[in-house]
């Protein structure tokens, strides 16, 4: 069986995993731990324990178990003490203090959920993303990234604090891995904080894995305007130190020119300007689903996304083809 | 096999089920949902929820999942805004609020317990227990009346506002049952406010089950004073309107002199007024071990308790000769 490997942070790696769980092959996803917003954000400050929410996504997506606990796992609380919280990041960060372990407690909450697959935290260290701005504003913690719109202003500097060494297990799945994912996300707040930690982009560059990268769909207003998929590219490679992808997967289905209106504040489509040889895979993931906005930890989600099954189809020709 | 039903509130269920869960009986356990203190008394408040405090030692006792998972349940958090609560606490009521239902949702725990037996709220009402005192005093809520020292002085009335209809797996298991146990505990804030259930009394009256009464170790500062073993048979009697009792285990173990003085405050020990007929069981069944006072909702509990292996063998002889 052909082993995937995914890596990301936010919703990301949610996406490319719930669709890749139907197809028959081996799992793994590297979650960044940069995460501090919302209930994760609380939960950390609070009990210092490593950001669960990211992870309890995973896990979610990966999960074999009835719809109930599923939902239980998302479940959020909307009043009182435990306001904002969601269960499971609780239930994460109980077992993360009950046995000592945050990887013990994935793996406890990997159990009573059935996932299919591994979910393996990128780094075990308690770090803290931060990014010095051109302007020499420090901007500290993820949130304060996210929601920053001076950073296409220019950066000096992006680093986990303390400089964390890798999880040896994330080590592990990149080397033996037949084939690397960079899920989509936010690319200074989810994908380049697993490059930040030392060993993964030497792992990277050493792995026989062929590796895939999925392009946005939207542009991030303030961070990434007028993007195309050739910049985000070109900024993730800045840290690993060398062009890896063997695939790269863009979009090319159009959404709904009123939703594209709508999310003009937030950012534009991201257009391709990749030229289209045999590593360009120029195609349409795009969701047709309209949902509901969704609130995650504090951060209110988009409404073009990818499709999970779409990705899944596409990353499978590639794996069938290995 | 022998149907043996437990009937109570506090630790005392946890004591006399974590003795039987050894032997091969069917086991029940029908929980007073009084409990307003500490943790179960937030999420009450807070999120409107039926009391998992007494629910999740219950839970706890018939587990035959691993110690980290019960170990996990009873997990308190002692920082932060979850500062207080325990995990097993959180997550029956984050399961009552993604099911709607209370029952549903301790099923579903004793699901990733693999308890052995089954956990029934004696009504899924969410009730408040009150008590009227003769000097015209109310006392509202389980914790006012556990912490109280006037109800010695008498009490006109005690009663669940507003009055609740029983669960009726609760009447059903009664109806049902070879051995129905009293288990220790607080007799107003444990015992009788399931006795002030509508239905309860009458299904004790008629059930053909043999009833088992365990007389508590010790007396309460303030609420029954040197109470001998007959003065608490009689005060149960009242709610259920009829001496049901075809077995009353009364301890004879003495506990150590120190332990005794050092409880003198809290309360005398219990002795035996009863004359040693056929339905009298007076026999050691007190713990040797002296464990550290543990803190439960909020409470302290008292050092001088029942040993569950003892207790438990004791109540097999009889569930034996039935």
């Amino acid at each position: 069986m052909k082993k995937v490997v995914t890596i990301g942070g936010g919703t990301g790696n949610f996406v490319v995993l719930s669709g890749l769980k139907s197809y028959d092959v081996e799992l793994s996803v590297i979650v960044s731990m940069a995460d501090d917003g919302g209930s994760t954000g609380i939960l950390r400050d609070e009990l210092g324990v490593l950001p669960p929410g990211d992870v309890r996504q995973c896990l979610v997506a990966l999960s074999d178990s009835s719809r109930l606990m599923r939902s239980l796992m998302n479940y959020r609380f909307d009043t009182g003490s435990l306001c904002g919280h969601s269960f499971g990041n609780i239930f994460l960060s109980a077992l993360e203090k009950t046995t000592g372990s945050f990887e013990k407690a994935v793996e406890e909450v990997g159990k009573v959920l059935s996932i299919k697959g591994k979910v393996i935290p990128v780094t075990t260290h308690l770090v803290k993303l931060k990014m010095l701005l051109r302007n020499g504003k420090l901007l500290e913690g993820e949130k304060d990234i996210h929601s920053s719109t001076d950073i296409c202003k220019g950066f000096d500097s992006i680093y986990l604090e303390p400089f964390p060494k890798a999880n040896p297990r994330a080590i592990d799945e990149l080397m033996n891995a037949d084939l690397i994912v960079f899920s989509p996300g936010g690319i200074y707040t989810s994908i380049i904080p697993n490059l930040l930690v030392e060993g993964i982009p030497k792992a990277l560059r050493e792995t026989k894995a062929k590796k895939l990268f999925v392009v946005n769909l939207v542009n991030k207003h303030g961070q990434t305007p007028n993007f195309k998929a050739g910049d985000y590219l070109r900024e993730v490679q800045k840290f690993i130190g060398k062009d890896i992808f063997d695939f790269v997967i863009v979009n090319s289905g159009k959404a709904p020119k009123e939703l594209v209106a709508r999310y003009a504040a937030e950012g534009s489509v991201v257009e391709n300007d990749l030229v289209k040889d045999s590593r360009v895979i120029f195609t349409d993931v795009l969701s047709n689903e309209l949902k509901e906005v969704q609130k995650g930890d504090s951060l209110v989600r988009n409404l073009i996304r990818h499709d999970p099954k779409k990705l899944a189809k596409v990353i499978m020709e590639k794996v069938n083809e290995l």
